[in-house]
């Protein structure tokens, strides 16, 4: 019988390690007494980079940015202060299912053993409250001690990257100088293999109903890109020569040049091409599907009622739910066992957003509909693309070229998340180029992070449009009302303030030459483009949800229903 | 038998009514879809202003700061991701005793009943996630619904108000509009009575051993403050003629003028002679007394054994626990029983502050040590004072002249509060001076709310300390570590940012003739000195507790002992 290898480690060294393990090379938040400690471990024993954020808040938001394109995120951050500041950030990367370690350097235990009162607590004697809370919004969740650090931290880790949900750890701060034993051999982080019986017949069962089937389609959400299986959905419906819808949550997570691809699927609000392919197929495979209002055209979804759905680890089809059933395997099982077809139809591709169609002239005042046309011949394949809430929703009706990654939250839909969220995305890929798409009302909530950026000399282009507040919100109610109106600042003199001497180069375009002029910049360092445009110009994309959500929001006896109280489309 | 008198209304046209009520006349908060229908009821029927953040943890910060001086109040968010990005804001109310209601406009209750999806949420199905979060950081919690909404309003609102801690409420956005059965009578705002059986015996207890005394004295924490007996605290003080100290908690809730106030008690990093007033003595009553290390010298404290313990609905005195006592009624009945003393020695104050006290100069640059002589000679009476964490802590050093309001947040300590709960006490009192110590650190997390002030044209002096980074956390470790450093941006400029038509005033002060030149601007508009000072200039006192702090937070195997890894006092 053997024993597996230890060696003996520092609880502080041992989860550094682990994180480094599991992908991880930047460690976001702030710091705070109770986490000094394992800041210095890090300086002193790991390769891991420390990125000091403005707040805790943006150091969740810039995680999961982080853990979007690097497969997970991990951030630092103080006793309840600090946890609860990013509990929402956390809280989103549940929704978005995005694995993130959150860090919570805490209390020393000694404090917990002998009942002491601390600062950054309430000072009541409870203990459990921030678990408590996190409880809530994370899928594990535990408290370090010398003896069981060895084993949560691996299964906080681990539990993170399987469910692809983020995890909460506190870490007491009189514990992270302790030796303790821990494994040598390195973290492995892969799915815990199928059970091969249900495995089989889950593969067989899929494979029976898309063999009778005429009319064959896929329906992606975003788990096909969380779990990695993007590939594997496009090598199937290659093969098959059977569409390929998206939910918004999931926008160019299938390359959306690829000759399958039918376009973003929402119900009664999609494209008639898209919904022809979609409702009228006669065997709608489903991955990862999670409805909600916004990507089913306001509940108007109609799949067919046998769709199958497969999702992380298990899947239903037909009558039958199958568990230990690794999505990865199903696919390539699925795959191997179909042989190439010839006889489905090519599903014609859905027109571009009529938004983003709308008329170029030369009127003087910048329009959304010009605005977004120019966007849309400067986004390049290989683009990272983030967009907050707001008339930016627009980039949902934009076609994107190969290798472009979208970064948005539409489950959550967490104002402020985007700006925070670049920087995440470019410390995980610097080497690309990383666009944010921005609106004035979304930035204020998390434009300090800026400064973060320009500190690490990044080179993103900052799209901010400028339209005197939240417009989205003026298209559920209160069109004219002071309560959507926000204070005017001078966006495009933020990067100097925040760093005195950045090389950034700022635009405020308030007609298309203007902005024609800003898009003509080259990407040697960071551009920042506020664009002014009216607060009633709205793509009609948006203002109609808006208004369709004010119904669902508010229903028979709600405000919306008053003459000229919300903005509606031109 | 009479029947309550009712009337008809809308839910959230009682909701605002009931606010009102309470003495709340501003709401703070940001919009977003779900609670946009009682931001219109607010407009349409009540006299309630709302007051837009730029993020809701300033909102909660402001409701925070509102309720210091109002006495209650209230911050309206949206579902989930506003909610939970303002839970750090209320929870520091349940730490610092801080009534304030949070109202989250959720999603609608015809989506809870049948199961449907929403934004804003895990898109799972789950419903009371928010609701389990707020529970472990609020004193009450409900979901309102038709059936329970009258009942719910009256019964959080008058807890937070009873308790002097935070609750939480969700109206669902489809049932603001609907009419239900309210009380026609107005909120009472009052403590239910104590059993008299109970009160009296209590009273007699205290009494007893007060007269038995031959040096009593008094240690106020803040719920003196929060249940508004400061008055009955100095009249009693005043006919016994007996010493009162303060927690730190707790300063400036006695005026630092009246004959018998003996300063900060702090354990043995008091001053003698307050800390002879409190441990010699043979009869101590504490009020509201909630020990933490900050406020205990690192637990030196050591309070006579037999110590009174008065909290706002129960005492301990000697063995006997009382409950259904309110605190009012003890210290008047406690009053009215003694007689007026003539025994007691008149304790001598003690000394301000050493750094307070440090040599004056023509020095070059700017020291903490001049930086607070020059503060404290600029505080007047009627001040109303927000402190920060970090070398701002030096501002408990100073000796405060009547009539002043000390905003801080020790047991919290959640940095960047200070920013936003500036807005919140110059909404509650206008007419008062408001002074912002804040560092750099600090600021960065909540700095966009400085645009708010502005936006209402409010007028305090901000004093913001630039020294490169977290120098209390220097004390802690990482003297020199570059995780304590932070971006320095150029803060002066920023009122012009963020509002380019300000009038305020910016200064940037490297010497004490430029402060002093600062300090000389009158206060007709908003003032902004930005100080620049060393990273290692830090007050005697806060770096002694942040080593000391150090200490307790990382034990015996901590990195803090390495040569030069902690700021240490010059």
């Amino acid at each position: 019988m053997s024993r597996r290898e230890t060696q003996r480690m520092t609880i502080g060294d041992f989860l550094l390690r682990r994180l480094e393990e599991a992908g991880i090379s930047h460690l976001f938040g702030v710091p705070g007494d109770y986490n000094l400690e394992l800041l210095q471990q890090l300086e002193d024993h790991s390769s891991l980079e420390w990125v000091g954020n403005c707040g805790e808040l943006n150091a969740s938001y810039a995680a999961d940015g982080y853990a979007r394109l690097k497969g997970m995120g991990a951030l630092l951050v103080t006793n309840a202060v600090g946890a609860l500041s990013a509990i929402n950030g956390v809280a989103g990367s549940y929704a978005e299912h995005v694995p993130v370690v959150c860090i919570c350097g805490s209390i020393p235990l000694r404090s917990i053993d002998r009942g002491l009162g601390m600062h950054h607590t309430m000072a009541d004697g409870t203990r459990d409250r921030f678990l408590g809370a996190f409880a809530q919004v994370t899928a594990a969740q535990a408290r370090l001690t010398p003896s069981n650090a060895s084993i949560e931290i691996d299964r906080l880790i681990l539990t993170a990257w399987r469910e692809k949900l983020p995890v909460y750890l506190e870490l007491p701060s009189d514990i992270a100088y302790l030796d303790i034993e821990v494994p040598a051999e390195s973290l492995v982080l892969e799915q815990p293999s199928s059970d091969s019986e249900r495995l089989e017949s889950c593969i067989n069962a899929i494979v029976g109903h898309l063999s009778a089937a005429s009319s064959p389609a896929i329906l992606v959400d975003l788990d096909v890109d969380r779990f990695g299986v993007a590939g594997e959905v496009m090598e199937l419906a290659g093969k098959l020569q059977i569409p390929v819808a998206v939910s918004s949550t999931a926008k160019a997570v299938i390359d959306e040049t690829f000759p399958h691809y039918v376009g973003v699927y929402n119900g009664n609000a999609s494209a008639p091409s898209t919904l022809d392919a979609i409702q009228g197929s006669d065997c709608l495979l489903c991955i990862g599907y999670r409805p909600i209002e916004l990507t089913t055209g306001d509940f108007t979804a109609a799949l067919p009622a046998d769709a199958i759905h497969l999702r992380g680890h298990s899947a239903d089809v037909g009558d039958s739910n199958y568990q230990a059933v690794a999505i990865a395997e199903v696919l390539r099982g699925v795959i191997a066992a179909l042989p190439y077809a010839t006889g489905h139809a090519q599903v014609a591709r859905q027109p571009m957003d009529a938004a983003a169609r709308a008329h170029l002239d030369n009127e003087v005042e910048l329009t959304q509909a010009e605005y977004w046309q120019a966007i849309q011949s400067y986004i390049r394949p290989g683009d990272v693309l983030l967009v907050d809430n707001g008339t930016s929703y627009a980039l949902f009706g934009l076609q994107l070229p190969p290798g472009c990654t979208f970064v948005g939250s539409v489950n959550w839909g967490s104002i402020g998340y985007s700006v925070a969220a670049l920087l995440g995305t470019l410390t995980a890929a610097p080497e690309r180029r990383h666009l944010l798409f921005v609106g004035d009302g979304s930035f204020q909530l998390t434009a300090q992070e800026l400064s973060t950026i320009l500190r690490h000399d990044h080179k993103p282009v900052i799209f901010l449009i400028n339209n005197g507040g939240y417009t989205i919100e003026r298209g559920y109610l209160g069109k004219t009302e002071s309560y959507n109106d926000i204070v005017t600042w001078a966006y495009a003199a933020l990067p100097k303030v925040l760093r005195p001497d950045t090389t950034a180069r700022s635009f405020v375009a308030e007609t298309p030459a203007a902005l024609h002029n800003a898009l003509a910049a080259p990407n040697d360092r960071l551009i920042f483009v506020e664009s002014i445009m009216d607060r009633f110009d709205s793509p009609a994309a948006v203002t109609s949800s808006s208004n369709r959500g004010a119904e669902l929001d508010y229903g028979p006896r709600g405000p919306h229903h008053q003459e000229g109280a919300q903005l509606r489309p031109a």
